[in-house]
């Protein structure tokens, strides 16, 4: 067997210094790298494979970490890892203690952010450029951004402000953005744009042509005013035979494309040419989705995420999680009795389980693109209409649209209901993906509601109540990727209260927690004499719970969430008023937890059997 | 003296009877009103003063309430109100218990919501228009937005959202938004794409003429596929006639336009055509911000939103509050030191107190438009780069941020800077705009810092730390409208500890505070013998902070903020975590409170110096 390319590229002066004719070999090499490795970690497949002509051609043409790449979303830097010395660790993607799945600071010099959510690339490398040139520093900064992320309004914010840098006497801001167009999102696209960049497809070369008249007059060098003015008269005429620009243009920016992204020399040319445009540019590159694993190709958006799959076949080896598809089962249900229910996603159909709904009521069920700010505004504009939105979305994702729970919803008493799926710890995606934050700043929300339902027919109860029944709140219900559990036949299981208490109301301890952890503390219930509370709601949360639980020696609460402005303090503030004086617990998460599996990360914050039985039993 | 024609507007209908020839006059009437209520009351002049005739034409064209007008921001809806009946209480405009300075649904049927803010009509009346169009209501919904709300991405995610919408067997989607371009958000605008409105402006009636010609091919009846294929091949070929299509276009929205926004006859021209389009449609109206109001039209950002002024003169009759002002002048002071020092603004140089140090950094301080989630990310990235950013924005406002503050900057462990102004409640502007949620959401952001300085050196030494000092998080100076407070000579002034106490070790009552109650709790602490606790850090709480008030029978917090989340809900986790079995009594703010002078609002939460001295005492 012929050496590997691959093994020998520690860094991306490895690459430069390779003959152009191993090139192709080597983005082979890499294509098979990723199927192999996330046919056994799982990961986000078909846009890395996407990329792999991309990320080589910026390496050639760039000079990282000098030159800073920035990776939107950072789910597609597979390539860019293994050109950056990050080969050897490869096999250890999104494992525990091993590579990121995101691009990450902490992991090498060449990864410029932590980054989970889409759209922010054109922001932070406007703000690396900008700081290149306040600091005197040539270097470029690029962004790498899909077409999906375009349908996100804060990648418009910051095109619309690059659009406005001139040169100055300070110098330029040196910002190239590569639109990585492969008429994809997650879901097939959405929205005015993506129809536009399918026209915009359509004109192979178009900008390149026109970027080489251009040069002519560049080459020419500036040897006085009125040359130049020669030179700008000139360009004014060169731009009138192009009378009609991109939006792109519109907003202020250069345009190079669209460029055929799997061909090295027309990547390398365009990226050689963005350097030396005088204002920020962005370079329309296309690609395609899966390249050069058929089964990817074709149905891309299954191959988004994957978790481990069969190489040939494509079968995923391991179960997905349900509570989302009983979430959609439910909701279909309640749609089918009254026409006023509908769907708001942020391009998470499938993920968060809408299929069957939207298959069904495709008139009711809105795909926004990603754009959870619009995406809740816009429920809130349904809701004031009457009808019945739900928006089920992601608990990290619904971090963008903060705002408008708090201001175009929730003052205005709009019954909206959020389904925040992939609540607590997600596992592999790590620190920008874990669902840890949302009971917090929910709890800033005046009059929001929360529940955290651990069964099918709980979670169906409560979306029931809070779809049908007259509301003047915004009501979340909260649930992890996991499986709903199966209750325990020996205990009655949740009802419509605010909690639930199991167990002698003489004991001396009581445990307290909520989603779920519920399963784990029932068997610690199981081994101990304990009262176990279960919350139902955790917003607003019923001070008759604190009540459940005084006359015990000692209150250990557990919760799968942020410390810091979680349902732990809160209790902890009941508990205070009902002036309880002895021993209370709250186990909690801290900060920003790592990538690994949930059940290695509740071990870590003392979220598993044995960190509940230490908090009981600890001095 | 001639009866007033507005005196008689108790509807629409009212208007709409009104002989043509007696509108121009109502117009003057109409500003003379807005001239004299505002002189006395404070509010926005120039963009309502800008939009008297656009208001007149969208009541003449449009049948409110069933046609909703959703008002972006809202600060224009003056004429509006005048118009719907509220005339005999304008002279109550953002007084307690009068008109709210915004739209509000609990004033008039007229009024969709209650917003304050920017970019969120759009959306909203997106959302309006799909669900009438699911309910088969054949009304319109018009969106109004002015140019610098474009800046805003959500307007973005909207308008790509509602490029897509296409007639269907449903029905089609009646949505009209109005683009009220006047050159300026609140300070000139800023942005590639306000220089493409520019361009866009100096092209009068360009696409008024294109309509004329498809109305034509719309006149023909649809009498069968054949007949409509031919139509449509004609749209076509005029559609090749124009080229060059508009920003709007590209997003797949209809354009009309420019129109004189003071021409009433363009206007209703223009409107009446709008309604008739098969798609979203973009009428883009061209107003003069202050206009018929000379002094306004010279300075429309001096005269944006005004406190009292003389009518004459312009001279403002009340003093600004200085917080702001001390602010701009410490981090000037910090630029001049250290070259790593830059700022960064949503459109908000002005109110934020920026002034000083934009005119002598102009390269180092960066308007990135009313924007406040690329601000964040923006500023991530020049701090990622080694500089120094500081973020002033107001509380309210930088909701919009939260993600970004949480993901692109605490993540990254970045030394970002939030200067936090108009904390606490803001008064006149009311429930859209109290910044009485920052702590708590905050408190969700892992390793957020959060100060709250009272003094203007207090705020000098720990903005200069937050901003000179090696940081691995993001600190939140947070602080109100007024002046800093004078420290009183007796009591030793704010240190850099956590907290502060004051007053007798042994008294059996504390009472804990922070912010600009500080300074009415000295009051109380005059007359009582109590232990005073000033919370110089709100976050992280320093559980000493807990310590200092153990022995106590009674400890008595008050939170100018939010109770869910507030600081005072963690002060009492705290407290519990010690054992602490006194009373415990936590004042602060439920809710969204109502628009009121901020006395008269302390008054009614308790937090004034009768509330506290009650909660003291009461049993």
């Amino acid at each position: 067997m012929k050496e590997s390319i691959l093994q020998k590229i520690k860094s991306p002066d490895d690459l430069k210094a390779l003959p152009p004719e191993d090139l192709p070999r080597l983005a082979g090499e890499i294509r098979r790298e990723l199927i192999r490795t996330l046919s056994k970690n799982g990961g986000h497949l078909a846009s890395n494979l996407g990329v792999v002509e991309l990320s080589m051609a910026l390496h050639l043409c760039f000079d990282s970490p000098r030159d800073a790449l920035v990776w939107d979303v950072s789910h597609q830097c597979y390539t860019h890892k293994l050109l950056t010395g990050r080969y050897e660790a490869f096999h250890t993607l999104r494992q525990s203690h091993g590579l990121c799945g995101f691009t990450n600071p902490a992991e090498s010099e060449h990864d410029f952010f932590l980054t989970g959510h889409a759209s922010a690339s054109a922001s932070a490398a406007l703000g690396l450029a900008e700081g290149k040139r306040l600091l005197g520093d040539g270097h470029y900064t690029v962004a790498v951004l899909g077409d999906g992320a375009l349908t996100g309004g804060l990648v418009y914010e910051a095109l619309n402000n690059a659009g406005q840098r001139k040169p100055d006497a300070v110098g330029s801001t040196k910002l190239i953005v590569v639109l990585n167009d492969n008429g994809m999102s997650i879901a097939p696209n959405v929205g005015g744009l993506s129809s536009y960049l399918l026209l915009l497809r359509s004109k192979p070369g178009y900008r390149l042509a026109k970027l080489r008249v251009e040069r002519f007059f560049k080459r020419i060098p500036l040897v006085g005013k009125p040359l130049a003015r020669v030179i700008s008269l000139g360009k004014r005429v060169i731009k009138k035979l192009f009378t009609s620009s991109t939006i792109f243009e519109k907003l202020g920016l250069d345009y190079l494309g669209p460029v055929d992204g799997h061909d090295l020399d027309q990547l390398r040319e365009a990226l050689t040419s963005a350097k030396m445009m005088p204002r920020p540019v962005l370079v329309h590159v296309r690609t395609v989705k899966g390249k050069g694993y058929g089964l990817a190709e074709r149905a891309p958006d299954t191959f988004h995420g994957v978790s481990c799959f069969d190489v040939d076949s494509g079968a995923p080896l391991e179960h997905c999680g349900c509570f989302s598809a009983a979430f959609g089962t439910a909701l279909a249900e309640l749609a089918r009795e009254n026409a006023a229910v509908c769907a708001v996603t942020a391009a998470m159909a499938l993920g968060t389980g809408l299929m069957e709904f939207q298959r069904e009521f495709p008139a009711r069920c809105f795909d926004v693109g990603i754009a959870e700010s619009h995406a809740v505004t816009f429920a809130a504009g349904l809701a004031r209409q009457g009808l019945r939105p739900v928006v089920p979305v992601y608990s990290t994702f619904l971090q963008r649209a903060y705002d408008q729970l708090h201001h175009d919803a929730a003052l205005q008493r709009l019954p909206l209901t959020i389904a925040v799926d992939r609540a607590g710890f997600v596992g592999e995606d790590g620190a920008t993906h874990h669902g840890l934050y949302d009971v917090a700043f929910c709890a800033s929300i005046p009059c929001a509601c929360v529940y955290a339902p651990v069964t099918e027919p709980e979670l169906a109860m409560r979306l029931r109540r809070a779809v049908l029944e007259p509301r003047e709140q915004v009501t979340f219900l909260r649930y992890p990727r996991d499986c709903a559990w199966d209750w325990p036949e020996e205990l009655p299981p949740p009802t419509e209260a605010a909690f639930e208490r199991y167990g002698d109301p003489g004991a001396s301890v009581a445990l307290v927690t909520y989603g779920r952890l519920c399963k784990t503390a029932y068997q610690v219930y199981q081994d101990r004499d304990i009262r176990l509370i279960k919350l139902n709601q955790l917003l607003p949360l019923d001070p008759e719970a604190a009540l459940a639980v005084l006359g015990c020696e000692r209150v250990c609460f557990f919760e799968e969430g942020t410390r810091c402005g979680g349902a732990g303090e809160r209790f902890g503030a009941l508990l205070l008023e009902q002036r309880f004086a002895g021993e209370s617990r709250l186990t909690a998460v801290d900060g920003f937890p790592r990538h690994a599996p949930v059940e290695e990360l509740m071990a870590e914050y003392g979220l598993d059997y044995e960190g509940m039985v230490r908090a009981l039993d600890e001095d």
